[in-house]
């Protein structure tokens, strides 16, 4: 079998990507339950009013992990305090303005966009899915004002360097190809009765009924271009004629079959994907405007002993001198694993050996200004994705602001997909740029999408996660060996101690993977509490 | 070959759905000028300011054609008198809110929806294509704001009364499986060697990669189901299992796969779509505010007659009293065509001909008020479009409005697919029911696809466009042997007389079509007026 020869070995994309579990029983048990419901899909608890009375959490990162710990367990009655390390509340949830500073470990920018609520940078997640039903139950109950965020577009462009010439392709035009050539093939097969088990003559000719309109094909059933991709001709005063195919050896030499034309039938990726309006931080607010919690800023954690009737965890004061120590019944940690394990502690090995396995992913943005909005006006693209086999990856297209006068752009999105060409991970290769190189090197790939890129960009923002500091890395995940021993390990609490956050989950870098793995310390939590 | 049961047989949907034309060189030549070019993309026509001085224009019909006609001309100094026949200016882009009246030739229904910017049914027109570039420049012109519109979510239903047991299925399920079955068939044919003709190694490995990643298929190139249609499990907090995929056998008992699967790769349907920000009629109101021209409400035309130097248009006035004519250098016809041969005239015979072939389509729509949104709340349902093969065809859920506590679901969206299995034209049949016939008959079908619909829904209203006064038809098309004819003489004017709107398009039923009927007759008047 031929291999992706960028090898995307990256975790977290082959689990959701390519994970095909065996047929289970159990589904056919759910779906007696009802049409809704989402496989998977799992309440928050409802712990009772007043039942956390007396008992007193603390809650080291104000990530949303540590949020939703804190919403929740507060509205029950805990006595929570979040201790953050840095300024900012959210974590990875972010989202950038006029103004914002971005901390690396050796630099700092200062956001310059326009003062303008549609001009934003979501520095980490920045978008939801339909199914991640917690997150969206929360979005609900803080009123927090949606909209629908494009995912897939079909007039943005996929750009190979070795097919179609070098030339990006609009993903129309190959996506309608791929349907049409896979379905004359299968097509002539089937006409040559050359299938392993042969079909029922009715079901043959509903299967060649099905390849016909799959693929648009002709009366002989031969795929010859499509009217779908558009019309090579006006199309709407005269009659339109179909534009002719892109040959077939063009679309296996690209690498956009490898995923980039299965993007959004992914699980997580297919529409109807939302965002927040205003930025994704308003998530974040809505947390804030409903949180019966004390949260102390910049206030690092550096100890935490479990005792036989408590924890205590030591942070530096928030004014730079001294320390302070919080007693707490539980302490429920939203902090990546690995850096826990450098603190002081009294954890046993087998926990701090499950801690180390973390593995923090290397993902990288850069955020560019656009000085007016070509994409719209000169490429007909509203939203979406573009693709490429350079290294930035993706460009992405605000779905909001149509038509107004500027707009923010992702020049790079870069998610560890394993080695470039010259061995080094590529978002690891980002990170390790100056800030300048960074965007001269999106500005660089950006023109072979777009010519005219860099004169149409300004103010330029990147961030590489694995350099933040309190955070180092991103999309936190796992060997898929260690899933079996370290993380079941870290599902349960060390004593007092709770690991929370998108590393405990099977879906890093989604909020919903933080927000879920919370529920399950609640509860917990709650259980220990209901039974003493 | 097998048919479709209910016989799709409208041509305004099999001419976009199905036309394949051959391959022409104009299509390189064009690719070659750049790429933002997208076929048939056209700009509106420029004329100098002042051109038009002392020419007067009368505009019959206040639809988007119409208010096109008066923009431009108006802009280069023409004179421009609007007559409408009705009170409402915008022909079909007619949004209902609150107190707005729906007038049938036998009924009369006041919009009762709650009074919120939300709460709004589009009549007509709802979506907008991206490469629908002359609307587009329109809206950013007057500054209409615009948001994705989510034609396209896989966690939609599609329900068919023969398949799948009668139950709906997520749009996911079924694409999924589609997509697997498709290449797992191909693969194997593939391992057989058995296409008709041989593939390159190379070429081969790499077809056989991309059908494992086009239909996620196992090691094997088997296909038993894929976590893009969700798991089975968790698939959060513990590793995630696919659900097991359904019989081939149903997918092709529905009638799905007839265009319905393939629906999003349609040109004109293809994401990213968008609607402008509360309501289609945004754009009317965009025009309004930019038009230099008198506009004439409630005054039906009833005679034109083109003399030697001007042509006469005779107009009820609009107190019900008596006639009056304006004497204009040019008329711009933007009714209904078929209507306009049975007024006096002295139009030649072929025009005539011509002017009769028009075909009225039988688009029927219905919306409802929800008391609460149960789609998004129920179902995880953002937008979108649940298809079945009831008549009532589609259930359209807003894309706006997200977690709000009402919305505007349009119950029914049917489009002239040809006759029901009764023989009688389904948005016909619909459309002779009485008002509250038509809610009950959508209540019934709704159910199938949401138990419990007909309790969460309120505030009904219908419109059937072949019942609209100075309408009577909607998505004017044409028989294909009428192109080659009375359409092209409808191209061209009949003296003084030109025809507009989007009957004079290959693309009834969007307002681009109308617009660009437009442009072409207003170059044409430039044309004689500076020549002249």
């Amino acid at each position: 079998m031929d291999e992706n020869p960028n090898s995307w070995t990256r975790r977290q994309f082959l689990t959701r990507l390519g994970l095909v579990g065996g047929a289970a029983p159990l589904y056919h048990a759910m779906g007696a339950l009802g049409l809704s419901v989402i496989p998977g899909a799992h309440a928050a608890p409802t712990l009772p009013a007043g039942s956390g009375k007396g008992k007193r959490v603390v809650i080291v990162g104000a990530g949303i992990a540590g949020l939703t710990s804190a919403y929740e367990l507060g509205k029950a009655g805990y006595q929570c305090t979040i201790l953050e390390a840095t300024h900012h509340i959210g974590g990875r949830n972010r989202t950038a303005r006029r103004g914002d500073k971005l901390i690396e470990v050796d630099s700092v920018q200062t956001c310059e966009f326009d003062d303008d609520p549609n001009l934003y940078f979501n520095c980490g997640p920045a978008r939801l899915s339909y199914h991640h039903t917690e997150i969206m139950k929360y979005c609900r109950q803080f009123e927090v004002q949606l909209e629908p965020y494009v995912n897939d577009n079909r007039n943005a462009f996929l750009h190979s360097s070795t097919a179609y010439g070098g030339k990006p392709q609009r993903a129309q035009d190959v996506l309608t190809d791929q349907r049409g050539y896979i379905s004359e093939l299968l097509a002539k097969a089937i006409n040559k009765n050359a299938l392993d088990q042969p079909l029922t003559s009715e079901d043959r000719d509903r299967m060649l009924g099905m390849l016909k309109s799959f693929g648009d094909l002709d009366k002989d059933f031969g795929y010859k271009g499509s009217t779908r991709a558009g019309f090579i001709d006006d199309g709407i005063l005269g009659a339109g004629h179909a534009k002719p195919p892109m040959p077939l050896a063009d679309l296996l030499k690209s690498d956009f079959w490898y995923f980039k034309t299965q993007f959004s039938y992914l699980w997580d990726q297919s529409p109807s994907m939302m965002q927040p309006t205003g930025g994704m931080d308003m998530i974040v607010k809505g947390f804030l405007r409903n949180i019966k919690a004390q949260i102390i800023r910049n206030a690092p954690v550096v100890g935490i002993v479990n005792g036989e009737k408590d924890v205590r965890v030591r942070y530096k004061d928030p004014s730079g001198k001294g320390e302070q120590e919080i007693v707490a019944d539980y302490c429920i940690n939203n902090a990546p694993g690995f850096l826990m394990a450098g603190i002081d502690h009294n954890f046993s090995p087998d926990y701090v050996s499950a801690l180390k396995a973390i593995k923090p992913g290397s993902l990288f943005k850069i955020a560019f200004q656009a000085k007016r909005r070509f994409w719209e006006e000169d490429y007909q693209i509203y939203g979406g994705i573009s693709w490429t086999d350079q290294d930035i990856l993706q460009i992405w297209y605000p779905p909001h602001g149509i038509n107004r006068k500027k707009g923010i752009v992702i020049g790079a999105y870069i998610f560890g997909l394993g080695p470039s060409p010259d061995g080094v991970d590529i978002g690891d290769k980002w990170s390790r740029m100056k800030l300048d190189e960074r965007l001269k090197n999106a500005i660089i790939a950006g023109e072979k999408i777009h010519p005219g890129y860099g004169q149409m960009m300004e103010k330029g923002l990147s961030v590489a996660w694995n350099k933040v500091p309190h955070m180092f890395g991103c999309a936190f995940d796992w060997e898929e060996e260690d899933r079996k021993t370290h993380y079941v390990r870290l599902q349960k609490p060390e004593k007092r101690h709770y690991l929370v956050g998108d590393q405990m989950s099977y879906l890093p870098g989604w909020q919903e993977g933080a927000i879920r793995s919370a529920h399950a310390v609640i509860e917990d939590i709650h259980k220990r509490t209901t039974a003493a």
